[in-house]
């Protein structure tokens, strides 16, 4: 068949046929625009001409095979004739990428949240704004930081911690830290090369990846890029159609995953409104002012990749599960103790307390915070080595790793620092962000007494700030009494002459 | 009767002569002056001319029917000789007008939040000081947003949320979600069509607007406004004539209004001193400095329509009332268990917990906290069913919605949130309003695994935050030892040029 | 004798020997010099010369009498030929005369704070330094502050609130509303009428001053002030020489004095760095540093005016303080409910619940928090009426009077909120202060739902972030985590001109 | 032997052949280089050069006797060919200089505060950072000095107080107040004298100095420097090869060392983030940024002096320490009542409740905190006698150290603001630091009504805020919430001209 030209498809540019490129083919759109979970305004930015840079990374690889019917793929496209579309270099654009020439050097950062300081600078503010979001106030996803601030230790001393031994097993695997890269979606926004380098990275570390259902790579590709006996998990979201389900579980053990982490706290993907702001400001304000009946519902690129999550996924759907691989089964984003004792019941192998980042409910508590009301009721029970219990959301320090071991944690899950790493710095970031947890982790169990992973105990930590006063926010205070206070000062510098004038110090 | 002419009103421009237009009649005030509620200065500016504008938004419509005698009704006037009252423009409107040119698009809302921070920009100063006032330093506005923020959810996973229902009944009505238009005054201040655009939203959405007793539109006006079936409620300020109260009352119900909310938080309307600065700075200061025995006791819009109150109404004029129609009755502004025992025992149908938008009593508690005081005590007596609970303030997310029925709330109010999306966009704004409520609802019931409003359980939340420590507020901490102390900082950008400086991230 | 001349005075200029004039007097103060409390420098600025202006507002009238040997009274100076000290006007001095001109006229203050507002900006640095400087880090005195805000209303509706009496009775005496004129020292700091100003504002209101001991106008002046049967209270210093005390105490009960306040708070007279650096600014900094062995202890107004009080004052001198007079005797200052009970069993009269506005020892409680811990023990053990309990601290709105009240209290103190409005405003300042107390008073006793003082009670206040979580200082937290945080914004105004530039809200 | 040129030396200037020159003598480092604790790069800097300058305060004396092979000291150096290595003045050491012309008198230092904030102002960077920098996120230093602001005072009331005695004993010494100099490494980082000025002030004052293991003055340098029965204790890090401590020890025990403190918290000293990014900046970015394997591992001051610390010293050493020396033992660092209960156990005679500063575990918890916990169970087992318990960390004022001492606390050491007052003004800072103390003291026993030490007791302290609310960190709040509200503002000023514009106050 003869390639279609770039000068036929420009003719295709408008709301009545619209026809786009992605990756020398072009497809017909138009009856999908209204479809289209990321609103019609984005896509008709690119009308009549190619897409593939504004659809690559937001969109997993296989979407429009999925998604589009067959008639609507129009054939290859002789690109010698597409005009390129010039990305627009804005004053924002502009200034970010002089603050990419001025990037601190990798050496720089000392933690994970230096990544995080750098990556909000250089990093496209679309794939800030999505990686950064949480829902609604992002309340939930702020708590899950400060939630580990109101764990305080109880350290050990004259214990011999000579040598330190961080490594421990999870689902089966030894791991030389107890931490795990948790599934992210769309890696391609921060990084060209996407989730592969985090596979690349955990491989040097031997730490496992939790391979996304959303990734911007294929499962294959991330697959493909393990080496040796590298261990990885699949996160999966569950599709209304349980066959395409059943095949992707039954591939991923094929594989060789390890695991399977099944999300039970999306049965609808949140509302991020940083990053509906975000995707606003590039697809641009509509002309006019519009009333409710005729609101836009674009909503960033979270809502771009949820269309797929069936809502009515439920308990008496878990035998299947466990029927159709022998890989560890474990519930991803449990968010209270008696569905924690559900689970066990069901007969799955673990759960992950999470509320997702942050991104889902706001007001839903930190995984450390329901770890600390799980830990007790199991031990209470006796079925506190029942299943393996995970958190994630808000680990930054390897002080916070500790502090969920001694509660209780099997391990913990850790997604936007490794992100935000790779974003920044590509391979090298994942890598040194994971040598710092480590060195952090070693230094902090000599420093807490414990010399192996398993002599970090509930004695080890004061939680009360966490269980019993958990969700403290002060009544406002007179503002007014605040306003006229007169604070006080220091002693006042000289002046640079002669007179009597000085500053406050 | 020959009209009177501008010329000879304009000679009735002092203290001891006072003449003022409205709506193209004259009025004699001079006597009225010391009386007036607002005070005499503001009426003094408008002597012997055109009062209409600034008369218009803050008095309802038969004020001077119901407040000045008949023999001070001059009669109607010849307009062509009057002069028009120019409205100075000074700088402060000037840079408002300004700002309305740039107002973001309505679609750029995302939040009920998102309005207030549009209408503070777009609104005129004394609108939104009488809006957005409170008594004395506000403390209990801002605590009613604060206190939900106090309560964090215990989501239920793997229920079948396919399909959400978030529909009720209010007083016997069926809502299509659980919140109405709680009555607020003076909309006119906002938008010249004032309470009918809020009428018109409550139908496109299916929610019970509560008809202000001091609303800048007539009670007919807004009850002509509504369509079909529409469910409105009348809140009502009792006045010391009881018979005035029995005629407004039976007038209501006859007019087909579903509900009597009675206001017993506001013996006497509150001191608002946003408000009250706002009008000062209107009317100007006075040239001298005056002591005690001189105060002008001019305070604000709230003062000018506080007047008809009766603060001697009490329990004993309940059963009055329950006499006097059949619409069930609920007393609006009760702040404690011990009230809502007595509210059931002398028979009313239902109360509402609320502060009065914080704006009578400061330091009093929020609704949602009175509601997770009242609510044990009755489910102990078996009385959480004898009548339906309401709670307004603060309330603007669905995750507050949801949180005041997980405790036990029928349904909550809102009221400015809708006042400012009114004043911004207009009835589109309200529209808009409603619906991010709704979607915001269905999305989040989803997320806490409630898929009817009857799920909404208590064991949904955690609300020790609200109920054991509510009311914290941090002991004053050692400034000088902060602003001595020297906070970490992150990498360092390199500089533009080639030196070492560097710039903080 | 002849009057001495200015230039036989001004030869006495210098640390060997050094005059002084004051009141048209001469004195001798070489010898004094290394012994004045507030220090050698501030005198040796005026050695030879008039120091009257400096001398008034920190020195009560008879201080040179007192502590001056006769033989160092030099005798009366020929005024006309001694040259004016003319008061150096400098920058911010300048500043501060240009403030006094645009200060807001006294009909815009709406609240105590208010006064506080317009004071800090007009009033002399000094003056400023010494009223609203406090103990150490000054965390006391915010807390007196804040500890009102810890607690929140539980108003009572539907209570006939038609008429409201806010007066009472203390120790016998009938005021018009529960607060006094508490002692406070140096008011011609503030105003050049001094105490006085007090005096007639509080005749106006009848309401009961209490005199200061270290009072800048002579008790007898205050005394005289008085009108009618004005009730004036005494607060007494004891001073080691206990027949100075009594005639002190003796005086003011023949002078019509009802109640002796003795200060126990004060064996020493706290360290305010605030007045010590502002009187360091005043004097200048010594030429050269100097180390420990000889440091200039002067320490600004608060020590120029301390050492006549008796450290060793204990309660075995009660008894004779009973014997010495048939006024009440009320102990002020006591902290803790064991000195309460001990107060009872010694026999005075009352006790108020004081930290001396935080003044005096830092990080000791406020009154009112002392106030909710004594009261349920005296409940407990009947002793409830057995003295009368006032408190002061802090008192900023009448809800802070009625919260007082309803735990117990039968009046609160208010200081330094009297001394602003006489600072910025005079007599006409004290007055509307206090009707504007008044004002309120009237309206919170409507709203919390109580006609009569004695109809608030402990029930209607929810006291218990007062005293189960009175002191309460968040963990400090990650600021980095903080720091690196995106917050979020809200819809963003169109710019000014077409482009897409955008401010946030 | 000829001595070596500066020629010569200059010649051996690389990686592959590196001498320096130290005090007048060469040494070939260029084996050592990748083992130097602070990294090669900060080497490399002075190769071929005279490195004493920068050497000097960050090594203790005898380093490189102790570290580097005989064979590689090379000898005396004949300076006069020697090149100076002139100190770059950059920009930020140009600032500092001139506000060390420009820094405050000593006179107008008040508390030890105000020490710190001058040291800010003038030390030189590197030497702040050192001093001032902790672990992490220095969440736990800061926590130090919080952590005195949640226990507040229950003062007694006329108890004699006129004679105040503030003295105490401490390990059978007699000492004027209950403070010691506690240990701080690399004293002339801040004043090139070092420690023995330390030495000095506490003998003005009558306190105990425990001398630092890290010094940078030597241990008999130190102890020479005291006079007359001047008391010393010696601070211990613990060896691998224990002769080398025997040897440390007996020597101190024969000098005449009263006490023996094992510091027991840091079995590897702590990364301080606030230092590396110092040293970074001093050392510069490396040219090219480099991956997680190739890390440079520099990390500030406190890296280059850890290396000799036994990580594996535990329980079963501490009887060796008893049989080797009479001086009594002390366990420095304990942080939870196990370990004081077991310390009780082994026969030392006391422990240091301590976080090092904050400088080791980040969240451990405060010493005044720790002992809240431990003297209720001492009490509550007898063994409140049994040893001398002693807290450190965060004490600026007399008032923490009363509650330290009412909580049951024998004594409390102060490090850093010692080393501010060195660091500003030399002794004589130290000595005025002192004396504040001790004037605070004096005051503030008066204030809580005790005449002695032994009066200070459990009741005077209400610390609830500290026992029971300890870790409180609120939850976030709605920060868009907050933005859109209008704060209260208070009365304007009038605009200088006629114009009605007024800045709000």
């Amino acid at each position: 068949m003869a390639k279609l030209t770039g000068d036929e498809i420009a003719t295709h540019n408008s709301k009545s046929s619209c026809w786009v490129i992605v990756h020398r083919k072009a497809y017909d759109v138009t009856e999908f625009l209204p479809e289209h979970p990321g609103g019609p305004a984005i896509i008709l930015k690119y009308a009549g001409k190619d897409a593939t840079t504004a659809f690559e990374p937001i969109h997993p690889p296989d979407t429009l095979d999925k998604y589009l019917p067959k008639d609507k793929h129009l054939g290859d496209v002789d690109m010698s004739g597409v005009e390129k579309v010039e990305e627009e270099i804005d004053d924002e654009e502009r200034a970010r990428l002089e603050r990419v020439e001025r990037m601190p050097g990798l050496d720089e950062c000392f933690n994970l949240l230096d990544f995080e300081s750098v990556a909000k600078r250089v990093m496209k503010g679309q794939a800030w704004a999505y990686y950064s979001s949480a829902a609604d106030d992002e309340i939930t996803m702020r708590e899950n930081r400060n939630a580990f601030q109101k764990i305080w230790f109880r350290p050990r001393v004259l214990v011999d911690v000579g040598t330190i031994d961080t490594s421990t097993t999870m689902l089966g695997s030894k791991v030389s830290i107890p931490f795990y890269v948790t599934a992210t979606a769309l890696g391609k926004l921060g990084h060209p090369e996407g989730e592969v380098l985090l596979t690349k990275g955990a491989k040097r570390h031997n730490v496992v990846q939790m391979i996304p259902t959303l990734a911007s790579c294929s499962f294959d590709e991330i697959m493909d890029a393990a080496e040796g006996d590298q261990v990885q998990w699949l996160q999966l979201y569950v599709n209304k159609d349980r066959e395409i389900t059943r095949k992707i579980v039954q591939h991923a053990e094929k594989r060789g995953c390890k695991g399977l982490f099944i999300t039970v706290d999306a049965p609808q993907l949140g509302r991020r409104e940083k990053d509906m702001r975000s995707k606003f400001s590039d697809v641009g304000s509509n002309v006019q002012n519009k009333g409710g009946d005729n609101v836009d519902r674009s909503q960033g690129a979270a809502r771009a990749i949820s269309s797929f999550i069936d809502p009515s996924l439920s308990w008496k759907d878990i035998p299947w599960f466990l029927s159709i691989t022998k890989m560890p089964i474990i519930l991803k984003g449990v968010q209270r103790v008696e569905d924690v004792l559900r689970a066990i019941d069901v007969g799955v192998h673990g759960v992950v307390l999470s509320n997702h980042g942050g991104r889902q409910l706001d007001t839903a508590r930190s995984g450390i915070e329901v770890l600390a009301e799980v830990m007790p009721v199991l031990r209470a029970q006796g079925l506190d080595k029942a299943i393996e219990i995970y958190i994630d959301g808000g680990v930054r320090r390897a002080t916070d790793i500790i502090k969920a071991l001694c509660l209780g944690a099997t391990g913990v899950g850790i997604g936007r620092p490794f992100l935000y790493a790779m974003s920044a710095y590509g391979l090298a970031g994942v890598d040194r962000a994971m040598q710092l947890l480590k060195d952090e982790m070693e230094m902090n169990m000599r420093l807490i007494g414990a010399a192996r992973v398993e002599d970090l105990q509930p004695s080890m930590v004061d939680a009360r700030g966490l269980i019993s006063h958990g969700h403290i926010l002060p009544v406002p205070s007179d503002m007014r009494g605040f306003a006229v206070y007169d604070g006080l000062a220091g002693p006042m510098e000289k002046a640079p002459g002669v007179g009597k004038e000085k500053a406050k110090l």
